[in-house]
């Protein structure tokens, strides 16, 4: 079985393995205080044009969001989202259960509109009852989003301005970062991104590491015992080193950016795969994840051959499925979808 | 400089990162539903002599108590633990953030007293009031403990009786479990263990894996949608395998207690070079933890060659410090504490 | 100035205030063990025809919401709302502040409809990754509705049955539950609303009693230690005589239902001094709650006589303002209005 | 029976019934935006002699406490506590229920000491490893004590010293705060309260109202948004009346003053008479609650005749019991429990 499931079905870069191995009898201090952690940090700042970001390693997309806006919201605050966005589908209630509401607004293909937002906020201020209302503190919107669409640096600059305005965060989930920078269609630098986010994140998990997302603050305005908020959810690593030496190597050499380009690549050949197959395209996406609707009988002999993913059922004999590239994709499996009759 | 400072100061253990260097291009399914963890959790009945058992691996210590913790309690009950207990004191308040309170009992060198937890809970269910109080739902307990101390068979006997009676769940924090198992003066088995406890986790962090720790509801009755749970406080890892295969690693040929009786054997020689400092010791200690009280003169010429953990402040002028042995300590890395004047 | 603005601009129903200062020297024991917390719960199971009910006194509607829902839910589930449904809006987000998702279906004039619903639970329980979702766990409903509309027996009926067959529980918000059932409109008996629901509320402080709603589970089945959770939020009166003598004067001799009544007609001749107005209705309302919409220049002219509840903008130059009656309400109050040019 | 449970048993001070009566059927504005309410903060303000202090007025005691707390610390904080204050004891959890743990200090007869907090901070911000545990932001303390006792301005002073040293807030829960006031023993006056406070409450529900406390931020510096966490708690009466007007009535004259006056006269005949028992006092209280060491066989022919509160056990055939005095305490009480033999 070859599978485009997602991209997290392998284990990790091989230098990342190899720096595991070659620094696994080193001694060094617990909790992301290793100089490997240090190292990381600053290839990170340098990455991002953000000499003054503050960096922090957290494990996993989920905790990194229940985190950052549990440390960031005030108690009567809630973040919104677009409707499809991870935070309010597929994280169990991780937000709710930090005590916030996530406001949901409409998603077009994933993303968050400007205008939308615009309207929103001028509801609910206007609204003579809205001290008896979740107020808006945060904006939280993914890149690319969950359905592989990139925001334009106008909608960017857009919806950063809104937030500006409104004196909410704005909170950009990068679990796959990586994927969205290098994409051909994406008009958007890292250090443009860091300059419209509050606080982003640089995904390592499906990107190419082990586990591992690094939480940047650009302008080094983390709140206050942030790694305590850490430590209480349960996020702080005792072996720090493990994604400090994870990040370092993926920032060393532009490796990060190198093996995400790989996946851009074979999403591009995966595209005219599909297409040649005669599958009709869910929507339109630049990025790493491809969505297809497919009869249920063909479906069932391409997993026979294939794992891909579920999305959703358009009607009683279609499947919308996804399929994704990573860092790890060969021309191989590429080779087999395209022969499969 | 050389660590004594605490049992994850190194990477892993080297069969670990051969095996993730083996599967690492092997693709499988994420969040723990890969062949790898399948077969971890079958390796872990096993040992355990518990064919009925759930089990679920989780990233860290913290995470591991506060998702056990939360999916056990009703809305009304708190954890009763030892005052020094690891969730009451360096946690970051992370039961209390899902809405539960630590109950606090004594702690003699780290361990609860049965007999302690009757009188309060006759003084407890006796209080007319006791509507108004937060119920005893669960007790916590860490084997070996936070000071290194351990359990009798006949305490633990004593104390899963008091839990029956009262309807409470018994939880052990196993976090150095490997270390408790191996002590020369253990008198419980694992399967012993299995049969006091509702719930307990593997230690892997600190006893030779990267990261992870196994729950294991030795009867086969872990709550409903109990991934959901760990999953909406951030703790269920996309790549499962990470643990997975790491575990897989320890219960393979009994490797997990192979590497703890390294550290027990290790902890023998240090103790006995502590005592020959003429250092004292602030309690005994049959595990890989040793904690000794040293004026602060002499601590700071130990400091400039060793790592070494505070504990706390007996006076002005003496500190308590940790020693740790792990799965890794060396004969020559104790060598030279020997050869320190 | 004139208030039409909601239905708890006035104290008490005079029979309230004398029963207060009858029995207000009397010495009763607190927390609702008092004689007159009893006897009304036994008023109430005998307008409910639910001689097994439990029934428990509550401060306000906020409070009975978070408290019934937190106590019903397990960690891992939230509640099924209507879009407009009080908890999800004017609540200030008290449900996710009890760690639970408010899962919002559409509302159609305030109503959930059973066809959403089962659509709904077929999409999540035929997901996939349903695991990484918030399950669920209990339906929320309010009748009358935030916009004054009623559900048939009917819709209750199939509601209550999808509930059933997912195994959730049916929770109606009866903030205004007197007004509902007095109704014209109205083919639903109190009896059958608590065969549909596995818990209700009756609203006091919206009918007539300065503070106070009744939570009936009419199985008899209230979560073990409510009352503890009740205390855990904050909403135990020290005072429960308070809530008792009031439910007691309100559910002797039918008192409850009569002033209730002196509402729905007021309501009936308000519609009709709204509509020679020539204001438009906003949507179809059957009980006291009536919105109309009204360009902003009159409504300057209508502000300067009568206080009503501002409701949305439909456009910049006209507002949906909200005129309630309530027990009471006078002829008075109305001659007024209809004066009004 | 004769109650001397404790300092609700009876409805309210006539003339808030009366008050409640007069204004009945004017029509005020909701959520205490009423001019009663306003009225009774301008008379709160006189009466602390702070021109700007913020004033709330919050149903009860536990919801009080919670709310302030959650509105004031951040999500890394927690609150010391004497061991046996109501907020660690006899409020279900209240405050953990809101993601914050309740640090417990030492209760000296339920008091607090400056040293002990001293040591506590010196020792938390010594250990290196602090920010692995719950900061002290905040400290709560009654006044009078959960016990009857009062903190002297010495007292006071220095506590307030300790936490500016420490930037931690000074919560005072005055439940019984003009029984604290109007003691004989007593040496801090209302405004110097407010200066040693950052928020305190002025109880309402155990002083002769019949519902209600007031929340005083004395410089002015209510958390932004206060009301809303109030609303989110459910705390917020949609018939704020109910509380302004108690209020009101409480503090015109000084009502508040001189009914707290009966409950200390009484008391102080209390205490003559159960000293005349040769019943040993369990501690020596200068307030209305008095606790007495009483064999159980006299305790049960006390409860034949008086109600008491049951306390604890002290040994096997003895039970320490309260007896409280209140603003509706009579002489004719008194004489029944004088005549008991």
């Amino acid at each position: 079985m070859i599978s485009f499931e997602n991209d997290y079905s392998e284990g990790a870069h091989p230098a990342i393995l190899r720096r595991l191995t070659e620094t696994n009898f080193e001694q060094v201090p617990g909790y992301g205080n290793d100089p490997y952690s240090a190292h990381a940090k600053e290839l990170i700042r340098a990455a991002c044009g953000t000499p003054e970001a503050d960096v922090t390693f957290i494990g996993g997309g989920t905790q990194t969001n229940l985190i950052v806006i549990a440390s960031l919201l005030k108690n009567y605050e809630g973040v919104i989202a677009p409707s499809t966005g991870h935070i309010g589908v597929h994280e169990a209630g991780a937000i709710e259960c930090t005590g916030h509401k996530v406001l949901s607004l409409p998603g077009y293909c994933g993303k968050l509109d400007a205008d939308d937002m615009k309207k929103y906020l001028a509801a609910f201020y206007g609204d003579e009852s809205h001290t008896h209302m979740v107020f808006p503190g945060m904006v939280y919107l993914s890149f690319p989003t969950e359905y592989g669409t990139l925001y334009t640096k106008k909608e960017l600059t857009e919806i950063s301005a809104v937030c500006r305005e409104y004196g909410m965060k704005l909170f950009v989930d990068g679990a796959r970062l990586g994927y969205g920078l290098m994409s051909e269609a994406n008009d958007v630098s890292l250090s443009e991104l860091a300059s419209f986010a509050d606080v982003f994140y640089i995904g390592g998990t499906k990107v190419g590491a082990l586990i591992g997302e690094a939480v940047v603050f650009p302008k080094g305005d983390q709140p206050v015992n942030f790694i305590t908020t850490v430590k209480q959810h349960g996020g702080l690593l005792a072996k720090g080193r493990l994604t400090g030496i994870q990040f370092e190597a993926l920032f060393t050499d532009g490796l990060y950016f190198e093996i995400a380009k790989n996946a851009m690549e074979k999403a591009k050949r995966l595209k005219s795969i599909l297409a040649a197959k005669g599958w009709r395209f869910f929507l339109d996406s630049p990025t790493n994840q491809q969505f297809v609707v497919i009869d249920d009988e063909t479906l069932k002999r391409v997993r026979e051959k294939f794992v891909v993913s579920f999305w959703e059922k358009p009607d009683p004999t279609h499947t919308v499925v996804r399929f994704a590239t990573s860092w790890a994709t060969t021309d191989a499996m590429l080779d087999a979808l395209e022969a499969f009759q």
